[in-house]
């Protein structure tokens, strides 16, 4: 080793002793004869201090130092007498005797700090020096540290790690894929796996029982959000499960990263059926570190003429509203802008009507023409709103109003903070419907994949009914983002040929999309369920980021392209000769 | 669950007990009033019993169970009368009260046994079938075994597992990249990685100290012996360090990875220059399970008119052999064999000579006419030559007996069981050439790939005889495979250039191929080093396979086929116009 240690363990124990470190140099500052240089590595930083009284030349040499600089030094560790306890090595100095320069370096083109000049697309380019800063370092090395303890919890339970191919069959299914034209048979292509969900179904078919993977999948989509074309999945299938199993040993898992990682005792997990979520928080993935439910006031209305209300409740639609707590003395201009809020075209209801329970005990609303102070009051009881509350309310549509007030809760949580950064809420989401009308054709769709086995309690409503089967599919939700999803799978050939005819998938199809799957379920399937987590975005919500580029070393643009390397590029003609392929 | 216990897991201590148990009927038979099952999953097998006279319906019910049938059973413990001592669960049954079938099979298409009656084509095409056979299945959870050792490992040393990308830039380098046409970017392409080798240099340079991967490699191959076009790789750099902290780190991996997986104790890794291998063996991947050097005769040799010898060693070649200790008995025809074993075109070497120390005390020799009995037994000294011994010689270019007599070594082993099959014989093989001379051409190229350091001691050669200095790159040999091959980098820009002048590389095809990698060295290289594990190699070597799709699960055919999916395919032409690219 070029050193005996690191920039991150040397403290007050080892004063006295002789020692060597290598690392790059932060920053160097000459001081009254004295040259004080800060050592970093992936550990930390040590204070390095040359002394032009004892050896002019050496002082000389470290006053020559640029940033960036990699060196060695061989010196003594002495205490400081000015000491920065902010940091573990902050009460020691290297007082150093040799220095060797290793490599030397340019002037980096941004600031090597957390607090960088350096803009996203510079740092994206020379990504390598991007990751020297200690906020991307750190969440990286927590991104690996997440993934040792899944290796751990899911080892000590029997489950087997198996590397699934990455060169696999197009399936037009689902999102599109990457395609890899094969130079052995020309005019064919493999694709690259958007999941390996039909292959370790194939493994729990092949008795493997409990099944993990820590695996790339790759999908060829457009790049709306914060969405990358290659992401990672913590891939997990067991046999002879029902759904509570999964509960536990994955709610154990993450109960564990939790504590491996953050040392933080999470709770246990509660479940919410998709039917509250969607009625109380407007969302399949509400974000509990706050409360402020969606209240629902059919029923609970004092007559009036009111139409946008009245019409509503008539057309099949509800009244409901969102008690902002304190919120009373937003100005007409705040006011205004949640109106805006909710009429953006994805959400398209009308507007918000306003009641506000002020200080002073009075009692305002934007719809105070219909309703009274005592009708107003009466509606506040279903909100036990207290002076100082807003209530915002919307009418229409069911579906309509719940999504509005849904993203309105985000909303009003972001202007008001109400999500304390040091909580976390984790759920399961359970009970989705197995299947969904489109709004507009009124057909049947999935709502998961075709494999999610319904519940079987709920065949009795297959045939009459469709939309009420619910399917044994669950979604974890951390913090108001989606981590995890999964369900039990169908297992038995008729529910499955049932499902399918239900879709409206044709033989010739099922066939040609799912043949190989189908075909192994002829010879013994056990029961199986299992789930993944999206391990990208797990990482970029326990290590603080804001977007899964924060925890990926080598992330694509939102144009799907790698500053750093430059890709994708155009090849050598002779390559695609060799692959039988032309541009168009 | 589905059930309290796996099949693999009961035993005497149960007994009494009640349980409930899952898995896969292995058989069944009926005898005398009474029908038994072995219920088989990934654990094991238990014995069910179901006794007629105690319930006549359900001991139908079990007649009636065929091969393959995934089902569920109640029952207690009972103590077998008649125990197989060869598994756990041999000593107990379980008397069955209640049975469900969860799964029919059809016939399965080829017996579920470890000698199986389907060819290896029908037991790709049905790999979820071939998967259920217990020699399979645990080779595949030996595999995962393996690099569950590792991640704790690894982890337990401060090495950071960081996921690199899948679509990177294509290099036209070494071997063929697999391309992936950009759907954004008409007419631009990604390659799949051949390695991380440039990614993992990147890390080193980003300051991440020490990393890891599990990671997938792709080479578009033409598919020669036992290759995958697509691999697994641990692969491996740390900063900071020299050869033997390699040696060090990885040596203990290994033997950390036999003492968890087989439970057995690897002793220190003995180091091999690739000189002596090829001097004493012929061969950079000796197999030292059993001895059998080569050796030289040069100045050893009385003089003789033979000119084959003679003339071998005036043209600048050698003279040497192998004692292939008790073959002296060896017949004719096993004499002529071995010598056409060595006149195949890739050895092309002339012949043998042999000389065969007789249990009666005589010495003859295919060149009696040459030498005569002391002379032979002059010869004999330098083997050691006993009664009972066969020594076999060639002479021609030093290269060309090298790898002949190398080549040898192995099928005399092979014919004569020399390798004990519980002996490991794991090496490093240290001080490759940097540069290799083509034997045509004369050109030079490098001998692993241009990044690999130079031993400084050796630069006062690199104008005057480059093919004199040693690289710092090393091997690691198991039984005769290499499974791991590495090097200490270049950190150095001037280095790096003397490197890349001598190898003929011109700056615009450096920065073509490598410039991102040359760019970032200029913001400050710590000294790095690391190697890769073929994992599919070392785990076909640990489980005891022949090939490495025997630890793969869902492996190609030689032709790069994936028989069960059926991939490569053709695609949709519409799929081929939105990535702008067309068949020719």
């Amino acid at each position: 080793m070029y050193r005996t240690h690191t920039c991150g363990e040397l403290n007050l124990k080892s004063a006295g002793t002789e020692v060597t470190l290598c690392g790059w140099v932060q920053k160097t500052r000459a001081l009254g004869g004295m040259t004080f240089v800060d050592l970093r590595d992936r550990y930390g930083i040590t204070q390095l201090v040359f002394n032009n009284d004892t050896d002019v030349a050496l002082c000389d040499k470290a006053n020559k130092l640029g940033r960036e600089f990699v060196i060695q030094v061989k010196g003594k560790v002495t205490e400081r007498t000015s000491k920065n306890l902010n940091i573990p090595t902050g009460e020691i100095e290297i007082t150093v005797s040799e220095l060797n320069i290793l490599s030397e370096s340019e002037v980096p083109p941004f600031i090597i700090e957390d607090n960088t000049d350096g803009n996203e697309e510079l740092r994206l380019k020379y990504r390598y020096l991007d990751i020297r800063r200690p906020q991307l370092r750190d969440r990286l090395i927590m991104r690996a540290h997440i993934v040792s303890a899944v290796h751990q919890y899911l080892d000590a339970r029997n489950f087997i790690e198996v590397e699934t191919p990455l060169l696999i069959k197009s399936t037009p299914e689902g999102a599109r894929d990457f395609l890899v034209p094969s130079r052995l048979v020309h005019g064919s292509f493999y694709a690259l796996p958007q999941s390996p969900q039909i292959l370790k179904q194939l493994l729990m078919i092949a008795g493997m029982d409990r099944y993990y993977q820590v695996v790339r999948c790759l999908r060829d989509e457009d790049f709306r959000g914060d969405r990358q074309p290659e992401f990672s999945q913590i891939d997990c299938e067991m046999s002879y499960v029902h759904q509570e199993d999964i509960f536990e040993t994955f709610g154990g898992m993450i109960q564990h990263i939790f504590k491996q990682v953050k040392n933080y005792e999470l709770k246990e997990i509660p479940k919410i059926k998709y039917d509250d979520a969607m009625r109380y928080y407007g969302s399949d993935k509400p974000d509990l570190r706050f409360d402020c439910k969606i209240v629902e006031l059919n029923g609970l209305l004092p007559a009036s003429e009111f139409n946008v209300f009245n019409n509503a409740i008539a057309n099949g639609g509800i009244v409901a509203g969102l008690n902002a707590k304190g919120c009373a003395t937003y100005s007409r201009k705040q006011l205004d802008e949640l109106g805006e809020f909710v009429k953006a075209p994805h959400r398209g209801i009308g507007g918000l009507v306003n009641i506000r329970f002020n200080e002073d005990g009075t009692v305002k609303s934007s719809a105070d023409k219909f309703f009274n102070e005592e009708q107003l009051r009466q509606i506040g009881k279903a909100f036990d709103a207290q002076k100082g509350d807003l209530l915002l309310i919307a009418a229409d549509k069911t579906s309509k109003v719940r999504r509005s007030l849904g993203d309105l809760r985000l909303e009003l949580a972001k202007r008001n903070n109400w999500a304390d950064p040091n909580a976390w809420s984790v759920l399961w989401i359970v009970d989705f419907p197995l299947f969904e009308k489109d709004e507009e054709t009124g057909d049947i769709t999935f709502a998961h994949h075709p494999f999610c086995s319904p519940h079987l309690d709920d065949m009795q409503y297959f045939d009459t009914d469709p939309t009420r089967v619910r399917a044994q599919t669950y979604d974890m939700v951390m913090n108001g983002n989606e981590i995890l999803s999964g369900s039990i799978r169908i297992h038995q050939k008729d529910i499955q040929e049932k499902v399918f005819d239900k879709l409206g998938i044709s033989a010739e199809d099922r066939d040609k999309k799912f043949g190989f799957l189908l075909n192994a379920f002829r010879y013994g399937a056990p029961p199986h369920g299992g789930c993944a987590f999206g391990l990208d975005r797990l990482a970029m919500l326990l290590a603080g980021g804001e977007t899964i580029r924060d925890v990926i070393a080598f992330p694509k643009t939102s144009g799907g392209r790698d500053l750093m390397m430059d890709a994708p590029t155009p090849v050598d003609p002779k390559q695609l000769a060799e692959l039988g392929i032309g541009l168009k």
